[in-house]
């Protein structure tokens, strides 16, 4: 048995004095709608208006910024549906280094725009036939690249971790927070902080329920896979958690919970129409568990992080219409 | 010649004081990519995050807490295009008052029934054929009702001028303003605050240009009236500034300027594809005045006032849809 050396509390505060001055401290809105629908207080971190718009600038460039001189010269490469491609490649702008991103051929136009916009040399692979992790490692080898994936890795789980860092202090300790999961990277870094910040809060990931290998390896204690799920949840398409974030997620984790496509395009119209934030797919994941949970919430402090706001517009009203 | 006494800077301290733990300090925003389009820092007071979704709470609530015990027991009657009825409906729920709305036939939706649930009596009129003041004057006198117009009224311009107050204290004094442009009660109050807190802010107000008739009051130097103006910024259809507003306008404003419908289609389409967020046609009336000022800003700190995201979302589909 092998052991690997996971992330604590402690790389998540570097990681946040890192990214100080380069990421967003994103801010925690209220809404009085929302409370009196759940009828608990509720507290919404808005990784929307993250740089980049997703969560996934913290992770990366905690990631990027650890290079070393020969590292930086050669570059970085990244395999991602989308969210962390963009991450990839405006750290690598920002940190001066080259950045090739390995991208599905079906990514939101969106997010293949803004990574080339961010100086990232894009690679299209299909996502129903070739395996990216595969085309990232051996374009790793050929040019001597580092390779940063979009979750199993320390510094990224770390990076991501100031999010749910900066929540606990703005608002204090929380009875329960609810976590979007795809690959884990941000489960497990909330993971590190609640424990750290609020070691009684219930802390729930959340999946499409098309896609729940996360839940299926929690609740059965091993790393499941599973095909590529069909879900409108573009950033949770992953098909296995990793070897870092799996161990974390089993240990400081309570439950892992699943939401329908349709009830995250519910919480899309409900956090547009009330609350006037544009919320992709994927960051709708935790408030949607937290909407079916009501009968548990009442009277409680409850945070959801809203991990992005990645969607095409013209996506996002062609959703809301099927309504 | 009548003399009125112009609210100060004074009156709108102590509105901020009375609004204080009911209306919310709302965010200002940063967008990187709007920095670097307007290559100046730029500054998004978001009012979308206001109470009922736009500033109009702010005026409202500071009006009807002044009320002494015989006015609120007969309780408040407003018209109003939208906003400001939910402003009074739900400012008049929390003080526990009863209040009664006249709404034009052609109101969003989404503002008409949000009244209604904040327990607003809405009775509905003709925008085209029938006249609102009338109509809120007659109530008043059958039922003893206190009436509040919508902007001109110096206990609603005080309120009003609180967004521009919070939002140099939060990032300092700034070399521009923009302001959304209606009957004047957000531009007249914001006009108090600039002068006192960043007297060498230059001020605009931004208006459609289908209905410039506060950009031909402020050049002329009297008070032009117009017929309802066909524009999709239903919140500034307006016929004519106030008796209270124009002279604050007149010696504090530096200009007002136009922005057409499809201008401020293309605001709303970039604050929600890149900043994620949904604003009113009329909320972006100041952003959109900003971006065909460029050259001017070059350089310089700019604040742009949102002043509210309340719209229908399939409105906002189909607007976006068409350009």
């Amino acid at each position: 048995m092998s052991t690997i050396n996971l992330p604590t509390f402690v790389d998540v505060s570097a990681a946040a004095e890192r990214i100080k001055g380069y990421a967003n401290r994103t801010p925690v809105i209220i809404s009085r709608t929302v409370n009196e629908e759940l009828d608990a207080e509720v507290f919404f971190k808005c990784e929307s208006f993250q740089r980049m718009g997703a969560f996934k600038f913290r992770g990366a460039f905690n990631a990027l910024s650890k290079f070393d001189d020969r590292k930086r010269r050669a570059g970085v490469v990244a395999f991602s549906s989308g969210n962390h491609a963009q991450a990839i490649a405006l750290s690598a702008k920002l940190l001066g280094m080259p950045a090739t991103i390995v991208m599905p051929h079906d990514a939101p136009a969106s997010k293949v725009a803004a990574t080339k916009g961010y100086g990232g040399n894009v690679v299209i692979y299909d996502r129903y036939k070739e395996d990216r992790e595969l085309i990232g490692r051996d374009l790793a080898e050929k040019h001597g690249l580092t390779l940063i994936p979009p979750y199993d890795h320390p510094d990224v789980i770390a990076g991501q971790g100031t999010a749910a860092k900066e929540l606990f202090e703005e608002v204090g300790a929380l009875d329960a927070l609810f976590v979007p999961l795809g690959g884990g990277g941000l489960l497990s870094g909330s993971a590190l902080s609640t424990r750290a910040l609020s070691p009684g809060c219930k802390l729930y990931g959340v999946e499409p329920e098309a896609g729940n290998d996360g839940q299926q390896s929690f609740r059965s204690g091993a790393i499941v896979h599973i095909d590529t799920p069909e879900t409108i949840a573009d950033g949770a398409q992953t098909q296995h958690l990793g070897s870092y974030t799996f161990p974390v997620i089993r240990r400081d984790v309570d439950d892992v919970l699943t939401a329908t496509d349709k009830q995250l395009v519910e919480c899309m119209a409900f956090a547009a129409s009330r609350m006037k934030l544009v919320i992709e797919p994927t960051g709708c994941l935790g408030f949607a568990a937290a909407r079916q949970m009501k009968p548990q919430l009442h009277g409680k402090r409850v945070g959801i992080l809203l991990s992005g706001g990645n969607v095409d517009i013209k996506r996002f009203c062609s959703l809301l219409a099927a309504l």
